[in-house]
């Protein structure tokens, strides 16, 4: 294992992030969307790393770059690692990317030093976590896991290409996605390295932390009716004013997500109609962003905010409507996932910290064919999907150690949990 | 007394509304702006009317409707009456208007009995208020103050026609504007009727009340800025949520006013940046408009509040601007004025109920040149600047009645008050 530790190199894994973060549609910022130029020259480099790892490695039919890396004999089911390639509009360098490097670091380290371990390694490089392109999220990692819907081939990206055309552009068969699945059987997990994406392992003064689940989500818009009025003529005591309904709303949401361990609620947007400085508010609307790591806290968090709302409303005597939007169901990490990865980070002497993914992930995806398992490395300021988005050599290099050492001991967890 | 009042006709009030209402810019609906062809019908009316009620009658200089009938010996100064004929977009049809035909037609009921007073009368019949077509309000009343800024001539409306052009085109003298002013020793005091606007006589079960003063204002736009993130990956308790912030203070406004008498807050303005549904704001931007019936209790509760904003700030770690956009200061009624007022109500048996108005009206003009009172008649739902502005046709005759008899009872005011 010592050598398969000395044999990493940090400063590669940070070089192939600079030289992914130059391929980008626009100078002086980074854009990669799915089907893209870029995503094409990005992925001949990917494959390239692949192979000077010790892999095979090839595209498949949705653009993934697959690597892989036998076993002890060949044919082996495997552990799968990876993350994306895509980025979001004016991105930083990092999120997906290092993900996907460090586990083809991982393996050219295994490979360095002639290890073969009871099981295989594939590494996918996903051409489609972020959904820019098309709308539609989790492209690449729903094709891996057999789940793509084969309907979205007809969507459309801002200039009226099809996602079956814009596959033909990039040679390749639109009719083919489903060679891209892989059974259960093939796969025993998936392990995903990530930046974190936000402020919690920088407060902690931790390099590392163990994943506990990707948090499910809910979002609604919620619309308050009151009863519009002069600004000047209409007594506090007679108004019905649909903003100040509203924010008390906001004030509620913060109050009761702050409550719950590991909830998070959000209001990212909000308006006031008709919106005249000199006119109540006889309308409100504002969005609702509801996280957490289990089904239950979520329905919890949304039972309570909900009922609040709905008490808010009654004494204001304002109508409330909430308008459902979207729901994603938590997708946990498997417990021995989290034991094995906490086992390597404690072996680095590093504090143990379990902490909910906010954001979502390829294992969102995968956890349909296999236990998940996630590895978030501590960034600058818990910025992300921003240029200014920063991680440390460091990191990496103690990032890289963690996950050799997981995969390394990495044993199949049972599938019954 | 009595044969003056048996004269009022409440219905040639009603109908010469109705025909006025009829006089606008566009079909099924009412907008009326300043020295529009509209305008010029409407005058071409109010100065038959006027005519009709035994006045003298002219367009000023600055396109006032002004009617003169003498006091007992000519030349009299005048107990001054009126109010708006123009409107704004889409507007009811009683706002300004009631109070120009009520002053007529008790003019009317003193010349059909032969009475005269020791004092003259002059109605004038405002030709901007509302300031819709150049963006200034109340210019006709300021030119009968001998306020009106020149300056404002070279103003253009939306078609690029400046305020110069326009009274060019409207046949008047744009050089004559300052012969439309009247001096103070001219205006013993001017009185007002108009619908309330608001919904304190509704809710009191009253068809008129007493103004104690056209309230004073403040504007200001607030932004916060704390940190804008991940609405999935920033725990609750590491934000710096500016919307969250905004919120609190819009509670807080609703709460200082609230407390304090006839003082009212209104925010009609929100917006949070970047505006995602899944980011945190890490901008909050909105309005406040705050109103009080003086200008010591407006300057209290601007303090309060801002007090408040900056406690907000500070225990969330967000940065707080405060721009004031605007000032009015209150225009109170003269208390001589509002006794007289007072008595006419109370003299028809009902009870006499004092607000303030929390609109501007053109005695915050007319109050340079002399003492100003108002009367203000009960409107349906508090709804104005709308075509579903109502009044009824008893609420009128009340009007017509109370504001007959303050004026037969009229005793000039001290101007040491």
């Amino acid at each position: 294992m010592p050598s398969v530790l000395a044999a990493l190199d940090a400063q590669r894994v940070w070089d192939h992030c600079d030289a992914l973060g130059r391929l980008s549609e626009q100078e002086g910022g980074l854009t990669r969307v799915f089907l893209s130029s870029q995503q094409r020259d990005a992925n001949a480099l990917v494959l390239a790393w692949m192979r000077d790892a010790g892999m095979t490695a090839h595209v498949d039919a949705m653009g993934n770059c697959v690597g892989r890396y036998e076993g002890a004999r060949p044919g082996l089911p495997c552990l799968m690692l990876g993350s994306h390639l895509d980025t979001v509009r004016d991105a930083g360098q990092y999120d997906g990317m290092l993900g996907v490097l460090s586990a083809i670091e991982c393996v050219g380290a295994l490979n360095a030093t002639g290890t073969r371990l009871p099981f295989a390694i594939e590494v996918i490089g996903f051409g489609d976590e972020e959904g820019v392109r098309f709308g539609s999220t989790l492209l690449g990692s729903r094709a891996i896991a057999g789940t793509f819907d084969p309907a979205l081939l007809a969507k459309t990206d801002a200039d009226g290409m099809t996602m079956r055309e814009a596959l033909t552009k990039f040679e390749l068969d639109p009719t083919q996605y489903a060679t891209a699945a892989h059974s259960p059987a093939q796969v025993l997990a998936y392990a995903e390295l990530h930046i974190e994406q936000g402020p919690v392992l920088e407060a902690a003064g931790l390099p590392v932390g163990v994943v506990t689940a990707i948090n499910g989500g809910y979002r609604f818009t919620i619309e308050l009716t009151g009863m519009a009025g002069h600004a000047g003529t209409v007594p506090m005591g007679l108004r019905r004013d649909a903003l100040a309904a509203a924010a008390e709303c906001v004030v509620a949401v913060e109050r009761i997500a702050g409550s719950m361990p590991d909830v998070v609620g959000t209001v990212g947007r909000i308006e006031a109609r008709p919106g005249a400085m000199n006119v109540i508010p006889g309308k409100a609307q504002f969005s609702l962003d509801v996280r957490a790591p289990t089904d239950d806290k979520r329905h919890a968090a949304i039972a309570a905010i909900r009922a609040e709302f709905a008490a808010i409303a009654q004494r204001r005597n304002v109508d409330l409507a909430v308008t459902p939007l979207w729901e994603a169901k938590t997708s946990p990490c498997a417990p021995a996932m989290q034991e094995q990865i906490a086992t390597a980070i404690h072996a680095e002497g590093i504090r143990v910290h379990r902490l909910p993914s906010g954001a979502g992930h390829d294992g969102m995806a995968i956890i349909d064919i296999a236990p998940i398992g996630m590895l978030f490395v501590r960034c600058k300021g818990g910025i992300s999907h921003n240029p200014a988005e920063a991680v440390t050599l460091d990191d990496v290099a103690t990032g890289l150690r963690v996950f050799a050492r997981f995969i390394l001991a990495f044993a199949p967890p049972s599938r019954s949990q």
